[in-house]
């Protein structure tokens, strides 16, 4: 079960995450954290992260450069301080199985990126945003990371009026070539990963949902560099089920990693929420089975305590639910693999295309006329019931 | 401003609406149908749409091949009775200015289609499709239609737990080539288009918006063949405003024709109204400006008269105000690009990509190391505001 | 179990459901039905009904006049098509254990009652509504049924442009006292339930959810005459989870009858599928245990196949696992009432209010100037963590 | 136009807006703002507020208690806090026209409101609440404020397992019904409104739409007492039009005030926009015409600059854009008044209501047995269109 539950947890929401939101101020203050932005404190929520780590026995863990270490005066004192917390981080990192499943830059919080990094109308912005992937790159290659993940938070648009979506989108496909390209030279072995979301909070991001983004990376020859980083609230804010993001990945050979989380079906905000329900999770694990697994991906527990949730032990409690969740979900799926009623009937419902018919549309040595023929040569017959109540009759005696 | 504004009827609303809804029986019969599926009702149901056509003063029309004849108890009898029909209004052209818009095949309606016609599990319905196909194509092209029209209201699933999505996506693909094939072999000249919808009646259809059928499209090769035909109620069931489908299908080069139409935007459904807010029209003409026109393609009046508006003239009404509302549109756009405001303040943004930096960027001359020395080399700036609000008041200066 | 579990089979989906859609024609046809509007033909379909019921063991059926009978050309003839279907379902009754867990008028699918029944615009509408309700209301009292439902799904607007809601309100209000009044007189004794939904077909409903409709029938003095039939399908449309307008019911006494279904968390349509999710019916039977069971009431499955279910063997498929979820659902629920430790995490939250400041402020002996007092001479207090994930965790815990 | 259109500066959005969101720092620090919380700037945060007022020509503007003020260690420092600032507000007023619209206590920002304030499950916060409403109001009054508005935010729940409902529902009565009180003892004869919201910052806020408060108001015997502050986007976040909400209030005699603003279609959460729309200005205003006004209440400006817009000169161009499109709307309504064809359809869908039929039922003297009879004696009626589309022509032809 380990080999297949590559957990992480995310030092974002579980580290920086205070409780703040949209009408209300921060909830959460914890023994390890004074509130304040100097690298002391830095150095005191990466040895807290360790702790974590060690007591819930998680061996990855995910990072933007921004909330591990202070943003600086100029740039370069800004590195300086991410150079120190990584040296920390790496230290506390040996002896240990601990690694990061993966590093990002966040390109989102800071004011200069309000228009966008990668397709910010200001070439400046552009270049800052470069300059921060290279150096988000280079730490997560320093401390041993497995992917690097894209969330492009601002690039979209809030209206349309204002903007030029043309080239916006081209700036967006350069800043992820010259991304891949510095990948090789600096020798980084991880995935580049995509993590698409369709809004929020732009009014539109380019990375709407996983069609869109494997569309944008065909488009732009870039669909061998990268894979996806899949979240399921955001799946359900794109209009879709988790489900249908990961399949609609895994069938095109995408699905690099997962961020495990949940939403509110009555929301339209991300709410982040750790994922609890058990058909939830056993869907999601019958994909990554059907996907040999997701390595060098994992299940990143992209999600937040409530608001209201300003316990320690909380922290605890939110994330071995999450565990217990997905591992409940990995051994249901793995029983109605094994059990294979659910994929004989899929198996039964395609069998005609195996017939002759079926081989020559598919190697397409039949066409228009030849199929007319066919219609026309044979009686008009009524296709057989779906079996969806049957379906889903089997799924669930599964799910315990 | 007729050049623009190539207005069409759809013939299953206009003609073919009876007002059921999902809770209700007809509520209309108009004078000239007696609400039989007979062939001297469909020839009256044509005489009656040629009738319509000359008293709006409007050039075009579209139609399912099922809407205008009668299916009939084999492919052969459907096909002869869909000759017959096609055959009068051939006769009802002459001496017109009238045209098919497009043509299209239903392909969603019945019973044999209820899993899907080219993504349905069973090779003897993809084949019937097929035929279907080939014959929509071929009296669309002797009725000297101008597009063809794909929409796939079956090309999705209901569930994934029944469903193999990769191979029906595969049949898809290999459908389209087929047809694209035929096109050219019948010689027909006109646009083929595919029509984005994102659900209903499929829980996820696969032609879901304009960026995944434009991904799809781009995966299989066949982004040189199709354009598309948009939707603004479809577009604002995927979650987007129907200016950003039309914005995004420009600047690809893939918008091909425009369902004039619009929802509710308190439903969850597809209510195919009238277009009548003036805003929205206003949007819609000034990517159709930027776009040079949209010929072959037109403005289909794919909306349908409410359940509850019975009346003979509300069939005029409700064309006359959606022929109204889109003059209006075009007259306040072709305004606001006379103005230029609007276009300046955007220029304006994206100016600094004309430096030396954004050159380098755009033809690829420098990576993430060059653009590293820039930005530690160049003080942090803010960027300035969007302009948003003012962006807005000039658009509603110009909406009348 | 069986004096919890009062499962009822609604007629008119298992028996006149033909898997018509929007986009769709019938797709289902039973050994037993011509598909006709003969009274033959509705007598098969009652005599469907009870071998139905008798096969899988259900005392209930719920249903509308006009699916058990078909409309005749003048009311008088109607209602005697009604008797007649009646006749033969009483005497289909004797010797069993079953009866209708509700009957109700359908006052929306015919043309008539287009723009409503009692909120009609046109008073000869009102009548024909209240005369076919009253009729309805005899044959269910007739039938030994013990409720009475009311579904108004044209009782709203498809535009505020044309509507006079103030006078639509009032008569609805009207018609619902008269209803009320009639029941008295006809010495019936179900209960009389009003069912919200927010919206289809109608753009607006007046019924819109629980506390809409509490609160409509509060002002018109109506709260003792009615309760509700809460649908999960109907709940979700509206915004809500399905537990909250079942608590919200529950907790104003108010929780009359339930329709045990599901929608698709990604549309914004009613799908009407079976419930078959385990937590969801985990947490609906929370709600029938906390309430005493929910006897007059029952749980209706008004719930349909899917269109491409057309096996008749998809009908008891159905129907058992809908049974079976709510079965698991009661099981699990009990044992987290026996368990506890939920309740007790809520009991705990509130227990300040056991104070005497609490019970001060209840019984209304003292107003804002002792709570001013109160706050100044305590120290700011900050209030405990919620222990949302430990509740979910709890939960979750018990769903198998 | 200046009786009708009471215009309001919300000082929360315009004075401390800084254009932080969820994933974002501040992006705005206006001239008079150092962004710290001390009373100074406080104080010059409040001059600013009054320039603009005076430049913009507005003569109201909208406050919370700690907006204005910063919060202090003590509940008593914090009055005093307030004391000062509203000390100046009051001789800044002084020899002009301009008074608050409305003021409201923020119960919904600080750590201590995060369970609710009068829903908070602690008692000792319900008292804090109470006391920071009771001081909100005298300063009100104190101001010369026309109104007191109760926004709860944080009145509703984050997930119903840790919840008691029915508890919370009954303290929020029983803290409505002091407030009520202790207004008569102050000698406030502002209006006391409620703004329903459906929810965010909480999954569900119990405030949730126009008729669920009125329901609840009309439960606990309120209804009298308050009446209702609508907000556009609150309205759509809630499934409904602006207009129904408007007119739900307005039927019942229950619409107080407006907050100008508007939401995003196509996003879930409050983006507090100035409302551009003409349309939707017009829709407004002609419910303001049927209200007769809307005084004492007024349309407060209840919208932020996008985030992106950090320009000082972007404050007034979004504020003029807001008073230019009621002001357009306004004089839209009343030509469509004027008109009167608009209201003659309507009125004529109803005129069969003054029958005696009409007549009989309405005065409760006729009962379902009566009306069956009138039903049964004549002949089936068709009703007839409902002109949907000619009104919506009838009413675009008017927006401009």
């Amino acid at each position: 079960m380990k080999d297949w539950l590559r957990f992480s947890v995310a030092f974002w929401h579980t580290f920086r995450g205070d409780g703040t939101d949209i009408f209300g101020s921060p909830t959460k203050r914890w023994p390890w954290d004074d509130g304040t932005d100097s690298l002391t404190t830095a150095f005191n929520r990466m040895r807290a992260n360790f702790e974590f780590l060690q007591k819930l026995g998680v061996s990855f863990w995910c990072f933007h450069d921004r909330d591990i270490a202070p943003e600086g005066k100029t740039l370069k004192e800004t590195n300086a301080n991410l150079d120190a917390v990584v040296a920390l981080a790496k230290r506390l990192q040996e002896g240990t199985n601990i690694n990061p499943l993966w590093g990002t830059a966040q390109l989102f919080k800071h004011q200069r990126y309000m228009h966008g990094a990668a397709t910010s109308p200001y070439v400046n912005i552009f270049a800052y945003g470069a300059a921060q992937v290279k150096k988000a790159m280079e730490v997560t290659h320093e401390l041993g990371g497995q992917n690097f993940v894209f969330w492009g938070g601002r690039e979209g648009y809030q209206t349309l009026l204002n903007t030029d979506m043309k080239k916006e989108l081209e700036n967006m496909a350069q800043f992820l070539k010259l991304a891949s390209m510095y990948k090789k030279k600096l020798g980084f072995q991880g995935t580049l990963l995509l993590e698409p979301k369709p809004q929020e909070p732009t009014k539109h991001q380019y990375d709407w949902d996983v069609a869109t983004t494997m569309g944008f990376l065909e488009k732009h020859g870039l669909s061998d560099q990268f894979k996806l980083n899949i979240e399921c609230n955001h799946a359900t804010l794109a209009g879709h089920s988790c489900t249908h993001e990961l399949e609609m990945a895994r069938i095109h050979g995408m699905f690099g990693s997962f961020d495990a989380n949940t939403g509110d079906a009555q929301t339209g905000w991300d709410t982040d929420q750790f994922l609890v329900d058990i058909a939830e999770a056993t869907l999601i694990m019958l994909t990554v089975i059907k996907n040999g697994g997701i390595s060098p991906g994992g299940f990143n527990f992209d999600a937040k305590l409530r608001r209201e949730s300003v316990d320690v032990e909380d922290l605890f409690i939110a994330h071995i639910a999450g565990m217990d969740t997905m591992a409940r979900g990995l051994r249901n799926a793995a029983r109605i693999v094994q059990d294979g009623a659910l994929q004989s009937l899929v198996d039964r419902r395609y069998s005609s295309f195996d017939s002759p018919l079926g081989k020559a549309i598919k190697d397409g040595s039949i066409g228009f006329e030849e199929l007319e023929q066919a219609a026309l040569n044979s009686e008009d017959q009524v296709p057989p019931s779906g079996k969806q109540e049957l379906a889903e009759m089997i799924f669930y005696s599964f799910v315990q």
